[in-house]
């Protein structure tokens, strides 16, 4: 048992994903934070709202940057994110005369929100190209085996027969929707959080705010919104939606792929599959199952991202903390049923009903 | 204790809708089926699918149909739904001679998931309306009380002085984004489905399946798509998802209004609130507590919305009855969180921080 | 569509209990927490604490009272609940002189989450009986059909033979434990809530509270508890984990007889099933696959219940609105998977592997 | 955003746990696996299954044997579970005359399924532990401040004034009551497993099973069961529920912080808390937030562990791996909760109402 299975020795295997890892580790969001103040102080400097030398010199300061994680760690002990020790390191490393420029006008659910969006930003174009890759290799499938006779089953029971494509199309039609969705749910992805203290911007008068929060926004490659979204998740709980969606299209697929690759019922063969300890000949449809898995346990988690809709006041450290532990989990689940649908699909073949 | 809130004799007090009730009752339910039965004998007769005489003989019979409940709640008891006692019914009503052309070619989801989306199709626009009223709440509480000074509270700790302004807005902005979301949700929602048996029109040759349907979906006033969705839950789960991040960003406002209205904050004051049968100078925020519950309510119950995308083969009677016992409750929960967000609103002022 | 499935006039036929209903239905949750009033009056007249006078005026106030559900349905649209237009009621009818003497030192939540407890006595009753009779059918297969050979299946293949037997006693052992488990569960469940405003029964000076709640205890037949446990929901949330442990080990058994039943598998026949409008042929698993249903139906649930653990101070109005709009039903989709899942079991045979 | 909160290099200064850790790594379920071959290889040998020699060969292989991560990587990739490869690597190591006997009678699903069972022993502890540490802290806390005069509040109002102790004890009876349930929690969770293919021991004839199995449990320190509990997971999802009432009343005392601690309220006075990059005065509440966070959490993922009960046939790999994703993150989360409890009722003080 272990908390940490898409990062384990060896389950990694079967849910770890090297493509995606990058962007979700720690190394990653802290150079995302980082490219956040850079990006802050270099548009302030513009906008005359810090010196140029105090934007030069945090800018120089972060990129000789080294980040003591000791610090890191206790100040999360301590403050329950990261921010404030971070903002302190960077801020001793800047030097006396222009530290107090770090950070300005900023607050910890900034950095960690647009860190969050930036690493989104990578991922969902990893979703997108899975998905793309799992459309190809059905519509090759559909091609290839769509006028194989098979059995229609309703309710668990044989129905009349059909084609396979008429199986096939029932399992890519929900993905090229899901894929055409997508562009409505990154619109309120993968955007800027740049708020402050309370998400008024306060310390910057006048029109400076939302001149930063434009420059930023364009530096960043994030949409630029009028208000930083520190308490409104509507965004996220729909990200987590698509998502949830997506797994449980694939798992509708996957359940469909085990009933069929059944030993008793045989329309479908798997090219390959898991081997048992106890049972040496079986081939058990593992793609399959994890596919049911993923969707099972996405369609749990869902739940939670909604529940953190219920954001108190102007920020939430419950419901924020409360995303944070499930959205990772969602999306790199989503992931792994893409690539592992797209195994599956790429190496089982329907045969006819006997 | 009781299973039947909604429809309760005095609990309705609270959480019953007596304009949604119409479209979620049996009778409606029925008719809404009879007349899937009418329009398809009669865009069966115009294409020369059915005999003129028989889909006239259908309808006559439909128009004079007097239902035997008993039937037909023992016909559920037998086959897990209502449709083929209700068929049954209409055979013996329309005559021997004609009665074999009623649903032709349809099978009991066909009616019953197109009669859901009859009821849907009304449901939508009174939750479209309710929102839109909610919204003008919003807008006359920003316009009057958008000035007044209160304080902005992060992690349940008092933070920095905001205007009232700031927060109304961090409650409207999530419902103005739902109300745009809710074009792209309806267009998988409101649909027809008539696939027959396994969802392929196979007793309808060549191009009469489609021409058939498309007839109906106009008649029915809902979109034509290419194959019934007998499997394909996608439109389902992203409706249900939607009603959760409504009932969610309702929810958010409620805890803050309940946050805010406490005794020692006070910078929102409830015109009226529930009394209390040991406290009789108490005033409880029942309304801004009940959208906390809606929102919990909806949030959890929109996990099984989407287990049941996992819907084996071509009609799981298992996915699919799960999706009977739990949309239409979230459905009304999201009418009722609606309807009370707007008496509350409309009945709160904020105070200035004392 | 429809939000009382449970009482539906023609789906009852498969979800409705008319034996359960009695305990569920308003007028017997009126009639608990009038016999709530009655007790309490006459234990604290025992007690000194109310005059023996004000005691019968109140018992005979409620032996001849006719309630106005208008007023009540107003009430708690105004209150949130229905006790302080209740009493209100109760309090007129017993007299100027008297009427102050009624709901003594109580409060909403001790009538209502009474009067659940008194249902909940009756209720349990009814499960364990049926769980007791699903024992005696699956004692009975056992007997019957325990020898004969089939197939075990791991991971979705057919993997070695084993007897009916192994299959059975894997369905039947999660039920006796259940069955073991359930005294401890009661014991936190069947217990009489008389706390008053604060849970603290301050109005009841010195020895009164205790002994006042011991009397009362004993007259209604609950456990009496040293604090009423208006915010401790520990007992509930037990309840309904019982509850959900019971239909996922009948929807285990519920997926395993639809498996078995395949058209390709027939290892298990059953004697009859749900036909279909489209395929008069089919004899489908209509009780397996609601046993799959009750089971995710419950699992999803059971996760509102724990949440409504999280109850802010003595009492939460919102998480307290939540259990009462998810327990009922999760009780009695445990009951009618009971039901379904002795009827299934009586009506099916195991069938040697082909 | 990390998949890896609980061994992530800082947030783990809120999450990590270095004492659970060592019985969640890769390392320690390898081990626990190879002491069950290790173990069922000299029970075998004493009972005549497999001869002395053949145990001495396995158990001396065990004793040298150096793990191929990346072989045993790929066969989690390739077979969906570790142990085939695993018990491959055991074979080669044992050598040809002997490696036959490896793993003899037993199936994937014992070894992790025990392994599993060994971790939560030790884990259990732990939580016991932390339980008894919380209830220290809690009755200094009574001791020291209960005589404290704070506001009750219902409803999110206040309502009237009560001692500390009143509070302090509805926080704390429910975690004396989920002590005393964890004896029959105990009971079903930390088991044998030893099944076989199909759970019944086929490979051992006579009594052999039985007298293996008996010594197996007696030598691995785990209850002996009379069947392996491959697809009977009841014991699993009660000790997810137990951990969720566990962590849902940890989560309510911390709401209650949370709401005791507002600025406006001061009724609980915080020793230390976090602080905020934007404003440096504030003592943000994050322990007891946190607590709502794992509450809110463990309410959401016990669906799964319920979901899990639906596990088909003899062994489901499907729901199996869903397990596998869910319990572990429960497990840790109420670790967190417990510690973070202790830590948070040892720094808060009440103060008597202003």
């Amino acid at each position: 048992m272990s908390t940490a299975l898409f990062d384990h020795p060896y389950i990694s295997g079967l849910l770890g994903d090297a493509e995606m890892a990058p962007h979700l580790n720690a190394e990653s969001q802290l150079a995302a934070m980082l490219r956040f103040e850079t990006e802050l102080a270099m548009a302030q400097a513009v906008e005359g709202v810090i010196p140029e030398t105090a934007a030069s010199a945090i800018v120089e300061a972060i990129d000789h940057l080294t980040l003591d994680f000791n610090a890191l760690r206790a100040g999360v002990e301590r403050d329950g994110v990261v921010v404030p020790a971070l903002v302190a390191e960077l801020r001793a490393a800047t030097g006396g005369k222009h530290g107090r420029h770090v950070h300005f006008g900023a607050t910890s659910q900034d950095l960690i929100d647009t860190a969050q969006a930036l690493a989104l930003k990578e991922i969902v174009k990893i979703l997108e190209r899975r998905l793309a890759d799992v459309l190809v290799v059905l519509d090759e499938l559909h091609k290839r085996d769509g006028k194989t006779k098979v059995m229609a089953h309703t309710r668990m029971q044989a129905a009349i027969p059909v084609t396979a494509a008429r199986k096939i199309e029932s399992w890519r039609d929900p993905l090229i929707r899901q894929n055409q969705r997508l562009t409505q749910v990154r619109n309120d992805l993968l955007v800027l959080h740049y708020g402050g203290a309370a998400g008024t911007l306060d310390k910057l008068t006048g029109s400076k705010g939302p001149a930063v929060r434009a420059r930023l926004a364009k530096r960043l490659g994030l949409r630029d919104i009028p208000r930083a979204r520190h308490s409104e998740r509507d965004g996220l709980a729909n990200f987590a939606s698509w998502l949830s969606v997506l797994t449980g299209s694939l798992g509708k697929m996957g359940q469909d792929i085990a009933l069929l690759a059944q030993s008793e019922v045989g329309e479908i063969v798997l090219a390959s599959g898991g081997g048992s300890s106890a049972m040496p000949h079986k081939v058990n449809p593992i793609g399959a199952e994890l596919l049911v898995t993923f969707a099972r346990f996405n369609a749990t988690l869902l739940s939670a991202m909604h529940h953190a809709l219920v954001h108190e006041n102007e920020r939430s450290g419950a419901a924020w903390t409360l995303e944070r532990m499930v959205l990772p989990q969602m999306t790199v689940a989503a992931g792994a049923a893409l690539r592992t649908a797209a195994g599956l699909i790429g190496s089982l073949s329907f045969r006819p009903t006997a």
